[in-house]
């Protein structure tokens, strides 16, 4: 009764004041619940390596056997549900290459990052690390090849951060203009971690089993994640009732089944003049054109053509992050995605 | 104004009334602000190693030089506060090997864990992947020796959840009257990542930047991070204000500096017939008398001795763990922790 209660008061206090959206953080629209999971995965049989012995603690031995069953290529999801849900369906976020779900979460500059903008705007959301990333775990032994790590070096011009990366802070070249924090790009370098180069599928398998169990649903994603929300989106073109494509690095590769799915896809600047991002979106554009050729429709936000300038790969970390959220929340709304 | 409204509205409806604390979930207390950030790491700089090109997007050769400048040794942190906080201090919560923070999380049964019930009783709570785990990342050629996982074999027993495993559910022997479910064994062994044995003295140094930058705190410990919060609380015996150890594996290393830090003690069933954990706990015993011969107390919940049987080393995934979470917020509250 109580909570009936305050479930009402709510409403009256900040649901149907539009204002109140914009008050400071969850304030607005507190989560009323949050939880985790692990999705997906299969059993494997290691066999034929050597038990050892451990020492975990002085004076006691423990017994090891690598030999045995493990679970591999599970992937961790967990969930925030804010007091008043107005997304018609669940948000999933999907990050990109070398990083985990972090990337959505506070910006490394210490402000709220797009998990708890689309929260506060009162989208049920749905926060994954990719198969052999972060909380979903790895299996060296099954994945194949070596996991990557990723250099500061490769990270600041890869993610168009800068141009020159330095040790010293203070000597770095930035990108000219750029909407990125200098004084946060060693924080940001804190969330990275290796990858495989081998595992898209098994992501893939993964994130299906993901939409399956939680959708229908709007899917973002970033970068890498381009490709695993396009393919997921083909196989699932009715559970994903809307596609975010935030910086793709790839798309799909059917592009004709995602004709009844509307795809918006975000660029930041500086894309045209660095031969990786370029080449990557020349490909993601004659995906594109596949999809509008089955009939299907593709938004363009490209920031810097609409005067919004210096934005880096990794949008939701810019100082203008919460700018560039609202224009994908305007696609949503005026997609019919909002209640 | 509206928030304010709110806030008082919250008070008369939930803080002045205790039965609302046992609502269903965090509609009794929601989350106000959620957030992320990693703290500690240093940079190390690896030479040498032949660069290689990169096929990540099809027809687009990436450039990729493991060479440069890493971080590594950096933890992954992420922290909930309810509306209404009522811990007089932050509650830090550590995970043990092979695990990382989704241990506190909804349980593998699907039921809400400790995080979501210490955070409904009000406390800001600060949930970590320990260095080396999870969102944390790893640096393979920076720390010594392979990283070890966990087989369900392993697990199964080394966690007292069970005598004898089986790849087949039905084929498995549980511990007799075990409160550990057993159709959730699968799902919690999804949760396993590789861990290391050499990092501890790391993984201590970033508890350590961690307690500095959000305590004074309470901190609660489980298994492998006994030894972390016990070193944490001596070298910083002003910041934690009480440490909850529940089946540590491992104490400290200079016990008196723990005389003014009040110790509670957590165990469940079969510790004493288990050849490791009796020997671990006999390790701990020996190091809670230091605490005691220097001033200090050690409380102690033995859950059988107080007629709560079946518990396995995964208490907070147990059926009967909001029982237990009971206790020990009970003990808090004794502690002078809750306002």
């Amino acid at each position: 009764m109580r909570i009936l209660a305050l479930t009402v008061l709510f409403c009256l206090f900040t649901g149907c004041a539009s204002e109140a959206i914009d008050a400071p953080l969850e304030k607005a629209n507190p989560v009323v619940d949050f939880g985790s999971f692990h999705i997906g995965g299969r059993d494997i049989v290691v066999k034929g390596q050597k038990p050892q012995e451990l020492h975990l603690t002085p004076g006691v031995t423990s017994p090891y056997d690598p030999n045995g069953t493990y679970v591999a290529e599970q992937m961790y999801v967990q969930y925030f549900t804010p007091s008043q849900v107005k997304g018609r369906f669940p948000l999933l976020l999907w990050h990109g290459a070398w990083l985990t779900g972090a990337t959505y979460e506070t910006k490394p500059d210490g402000a709220p990052g797009w998990l708890n903008y689309f929260v506060r705007q009162g989208w049920k959301t749905y926060l994954s690390d990719a198969v052999e990333r972060g909380r979903s775990g790895y299996a060296l032994d099954v994945f194949q090849g070596p996991p990557l790590p990723i250099a500061k070096e490769n990270a600041f011009t890869r993610f168009r951060i800068g141009t020159k990366f330095d040790p010293d802070p203070a000597k770095r070249t930035m990108m000219p203009g750029g909407q990125f924090p200098p004084e946060a790009f060693d924080q940001f370098a804190k969330q990275a971690v290796p990858r495989w180069t081998t595992n898209n599928d098994v992501t893939v398998k993964a994130y299906i089993e993901l939409v399956d169990k939680v959708c229908p649903c709007v899917v973002m994603v970033h970068s890498q994640s381009g490709q695993f929300g396009a393919r997921v989106a083909e196989a699932r073109p009715d559970k994903v009732k809307a596609l975010v494509m935030v910086e793709p690095s790839n798309g799909g590769t059917e592009a004709a089944k995602l004709k009844g799915v509307p795809v918006l896809e975000v660029w930041g600047d500086n894309v045209e003049s660095d031969e990786r991002w370029s080449a990557n979106r020349k490909v993601v554009r004659q995906y594109y054109d596949g999809v509008r050729a089955a009939g299907g429709t593709v938004d363009t936000i490209d920031l810097p053509l609409q005067g919004i300038k210096g934005n880096s790969h990794m949008v939701m970390m810019d100082r203008n992050s919460d700018q560039v959220a609202g224009m994908i929340q305007a696609w949503l709304v005026k997609k019919g995605m909002v209640q």
